[in-house]
């Protein structure tokens, strides 16, 4: 099947290539290693991509938007409806990770992944109808979607991932749209760091005191309901996760499986991180992580897998914004490493070495 | 004279501007706040430009070079004649600025303020001759220039403003290149802020301990030798500072005094920026400190001013390139504030205030 078939492909990032672009850096006009992050982004591209010399033209956000289930807990500060608003919103350019998608020059595909109502939208460049259900299913009550459904989702967004490769593609950033969406996706850190459900879960859109209690036992009593394997990826993802965690998931598979940089979201695409990794943890050399999110839970993703965020300008919207600002630091490191003179090129002296 | 009327221009940001901007945020299709530091960015842009709607479309990145006496003490891993090298470098497109300029869609005017070479170069668009000195004396010795040419110093950085300013600007990012130059600036640290030299001096390009414990005495002679007056900034900048550092903090001066928001680089660019705030604190509100250097001094700056690092990338190349990186950031907290739709515009519910 598709999933499996993915993981497969997922091989390691390419040594020799990163080698080269590590023996460029240093011959390059600045002190060795004085772009620090710059420098280490741009030679893990060129281990992705297997070009001593990589490069990035074509990008592209993927905003995946679901409804969930638990919502009906009161949950969000935001009515269930705003997810399809949302959606128009993007379509219509009006938006967050629009206004930075067009700064930064990526293109935007937004996927219905489980949107909890009919969307009056046709399918094209920009948006993708794959609508698994209307919603999840309240996961207080149950699991959130079939075992066929959490890999369905997966696999969803490995096809969005494989047309867009076809188009040109030299980087991803993730991105989502769900209200309610922070619920599972603390529930599946809990579920698979093991850590508590009250350190890994914060205020979403902005929740007060008494409904941020609430959120906590609603999680607890969800992850107790449900009792997923914290090693079997598909189960957590069903028990208590989202058609557009899955659908991301599928996404950073993708993107590892055709050597395509990933550049993470905050806490949702996390989640989604989480779910890959647990997979097959290979993955994690693909993926860049944006920036520090605001949500408490972020902390425990990005140490769970070992990512260092590249941002911290307290964000907390998702839809992508985050990992739209992480494309333009990496694509200002494979730059640098394409672009800059080397001293021969320059005749420029080089350190006399006062290393001793 | 020129110091004088310009500092007397630098009037508060306009609070009306800012007010009218963090309210149109929060009509935004976001949560409230959801965009952290974008939206303060945003905020003060408007405050800057002292408008409700800012804009940021003409961007300069402004280097100036220098060279130092004290490199006669062997301060540094390169020899003196690699600042006129990154000159030409510079001027050619080779640097680490110009790919980072380019990348971001900012012009970059480079300035000898005191390099010591004759430069073969013809005054352009790109380039500006401003020679002060074949660089400055050593402060071991002596004050590492006059007090005239300290201000003399200044007014330059403040004239090239004016000329940029002229030919359309909305926002400036300050850069340096002068071998040597930590040296001046960790001087200018201990000076003004107090702070033992030890706790404010670094490795510059990549000195070892030995190198660098020469480096902390060297300083701390000159700092001895000089006396500087910790609240006369001009006594400090003529005693140890540098032709470029001077320039810089002109710069500042100049940006704020016509509205223009200045995203300061790393750790030279802050000792610039030390000297202007001890000449006039107001010109705080108009400065953005680009990155976390890493430098080690550049935290002592940083603390005594009061400002926060948008990014932290282990950056320590200097020549403008986090200011630059900046920049981005800054413009896209602009763009949101402009181009997202207001939840009324795209027709989205608000939030149901859950904030009990």
């Amino acid at each position: 099947m598709k999933l499996e078939r993915t993981i497969s492909k997922i091989k390691s990032v390419d040594k020799e290539s990163m080698k080269l672009a590590k023996d460029r850096q240093d011959t390059l006009t600045k002190p060795p290693g004085s772009l620090g992050m710059l420098e280490e982004l741009s030679i893990r591209v060129a281990g992705i991509q297997a070009k001593a010399l990589p490069e990035i033209k074509h990008k592209a956000v993927i905003t995946m938007a679901g409804d969930h289930g638990v919502v009906d807990e009161g949950v969000s500060a935001y009515p269930r409806e705003v997810t399809s608003q949302m959606v128009y919103n993007f379509i219509r350019g009006g938006a967050g990770i629009n206004v930075l998608a067009r700064h930064m020059g990526a293109r935007i595909i937004v996927v219905d992944m489980g949107v909890a109502a009919d969307l009056n939208l046709e399918d094209g460049e920009a948006f993708r109808s794959k609508k698994i259900a209307y919603g999840t299913d309240n996961f207080i009550k149950g699991p959130a979607m079939s075992r066929e459904d959490a890999v369905r989702s997966i696999e969803v967004g490995i096809e969005v991932v494989e047309g867009e490769v076809n188009k040109g593609l030299d980087i991803l950033a993730t991105g989502d749209m769900g209200i309610g969406n922070t619920t599972p996706s603390s529930a599946i850190v809990a579920a698979i760091t093991g850590r508590e459900v009250r350190r890994v879960t914060g205020r979403g859109t902005g929740i007060g005191d008494a409904a941020f209690e609430d959120k906590v036992r609603i999680i607890e009593r969800g992850l107790k309901v449900n009792k997923s394997n914290p090693a079997d990826a598909l189960d957590v993802l069903s028990k208590v996760g989202g058609f557009e965690i899955g659908g991301l998931a599928g996404v950073i598979l993708a993107g590892a499986a055709n050597r395509v940089p990933v550049v993470l979201d905050g806490f949702i695409s996390g989640a989604a991180a989480l779910i890959a990794y647990t997979l097959t943890p290979q993955v994690k050399d693909y993926m860049f992580a944006a920036h520090q999110s605001v949500e408490v839970g972020h902390v425990a993703i990005l140490e769970h897998i070992g990512l260092r965020p590249l941002l911290d300008l307290n964000l907390r919207l998702g839809e992508g914004t985050g990992a739209t600002l992480g494309i333009s630091v990496v694509e200002a490191g494979v730059k640098i490493l394409r672009e800059m003179a080397t001293f021969a090129e320059a005749d420029v002296s080089e350190s006399e070495d006062k290393g001793g």
